[in-house]
């Protein structure tokens, strides 16, 4: 039975058309013996043709166009080019991330990765690939973005299928737009697999919905983290009738949410949610007032990343 | 070499609490077969304790729980209470399902899906989960909200394990709020899997990111598609400086947000981007300024659930 169980898992996780890839190895085969006789070469010859263009065409159907690329990598082993794959993780949990990022983890050469809520689907990488941490923790980068977007740029031109790796995702407070930006300047191929991002999570782990019939038509995600914190966020303009704000860093950030909404007029009675480590076995949820979320949250904090849910569905 | 690509998903997808959960079975294998003497008795038995609670906590790491659990279901076949979980299937595309969204259809009983963005992630479901399709297309119920709600209250009553298959992510524009509150008053156990909503794969297709450090703090989304639609949603009041606007249902929104915003005072020269079937291999986008959008848009779509990104970083 158990059996049973693991072989359905696996018929989901491969995809139909691998099977395509694998009669197209098959008819190449002698040709592939003798055109690449030496059996390392032939060995990363077919790594890469698995990995790259020809796998991604015959799963696409285009059989074709496929084998054509099959014949390039064996007539000019490693000459094609590089690309970067932004990969959204999710929130933490390994088997909250999608099967794309995971096919994508499987057949990278180099991950460069952020340190927050990466791990757990780091850990389902090929564990050849070369990983790079760029050390972002909330908003704090080890490493400037100028300096990660020179890496990018620098590890494709060498041919390298790169994955950014980046916590939830990647265009959502994650400057993957600067990266996407820098990466398009360049001339090189980039694409974007989206992933589940905070406040989806944390939604999730709470029981609070972000939009109801009822009572939010809209919802905002807002972030206190920005590059000239001299400016700050209209908050009291952002909390509009029928609106959900889903605040990230919000542990950061309550104290002076509760000043503007204050000053703005705001009644800081209004019902919030503070939500640590969602979508994880590790989430905690702290309900009450904003006020009293405010005087407490910095006491009952872990340490993991928060987010505060409130107006709109949140009441 | 295809091989060990196979072997290396197949790493990936197994818990690694499962080991536990296999040595359980065979530590209680003896009296399993003594408690239980008829095959098929067992089976059904073993299936429940290996898709239920006991999973659940050996996977957890919990096993004197999880062996209380499995005897349980050895003691008492079937007694066991059934539970619903609202799952986001993600915005169509089967690989971008979460590995807990994929487990989860591979244990359910029954699965009650909407047929707007469901098929794909619903051909990985088991094959001999009972299916009801409850209808949902682009906000409209072929039943009635209190019907759904009712069916998967009266199933999870009958012990089921149940799946409520929803496109895109649960808690937004999904209904997940009203149909998590009736189970909950109705006092059945109930969890959420969030999902990637239709936003983050509309902005992945397109290469448009929805916050930007330089030009979006904030991202809000909103829908067209509501309850009363006489109360107009006030467009020019969400779409305020540094904040991208993602607009769900967008094709029946269009022309309505053209003039609002036009009589509004904002130009309608203002760039846009309209994205269909976003996250699919049979995406589509169309760049244009809001006037030029909502003139084309009707002859440009093909039918599919299309999405408006403005403002902020779609700029």
């Amino acid at each position: 039975m158990l059996a049973r169980l693991v072989r359905q898992r696996i018929e989901a996780l491969i995809p139909p058309g691998w099977a395509k890839l694998a009669e197209l190895a098959q008819r190449l085969q002698a040709e592939t013996r003798a055109r690449l006789p030496d059996v390392v070469a032939r060995r990363r010859a077919l790594e890469r043709v698995f990995t790259g263009p020809a796998a991604e065409l015959a799963i696409a159907g285009r059989e074709a166009e496929a084998e054509a690329a099959y014949r390039a990598e064996l007539n000019a082993p490693g000459s094609a080019t590089g690309f970067v794959t932004l990969v959204g993780a999710g929130p933490g949990a390994a088997d909250l991330a999608s099967l794309r990022a995971l096919r994508l983890l499987g057949e990278a050469d180099v991950i460069v990765h952020d340190r927050l809520g990466t791990a757990e689907v780091l850990a389902l990488a090929r564990r050849d690939a070369h990983r790079i941490d760029v050390g972002k923790t909330q908003g704090n980068h080890t490493m400037p973005q100028a300096e990660i977007n020179a890496l990018l740029i620098g590890l494709a031109r060498e041919g390298k299928r790169v994955v950014r790796l980046k916590g939830g995702d990647p265009f959502v407070f994650g400057r993957g737009g600067e990266e996407f930006d820098a990466l398009r300047a360049a001339g090189i191929a980039c694409a974007v697999v989206p992933g589940i991002t905070a406040a989806l999570a944390c939604a999730a782990s709470a029981g609070v919905p972000l939009t109801h019939r009822d009572r939010a038509h809209a919802v905002t995600f807002v972030t206190a983290h920005r590059r000239r914190p001299d400016l700050g966020i209209d908050y009291a303009g952002l909390l509009r009738p029928g609106v959900t704000l889903a605040i990230y860093m919000g542990l950061a950030s309550i104290a002076r949410l509760r000043d503007e909404l204050d000053q703005a007029g705001y009644d800081t009675a209004i019902m919030a949610v503070l939500i640590e480590n969602g979508g994880t076995p590790e989430a905690r949820v702290l309900r009450g007032t904003l006020a009293e979320l405010a005087a407490q949250a910095a006491a009952w904090s872990q340490g993991g990343p928060a987010l505060i849910l409130l107006g709109g569905a949140a009441g």
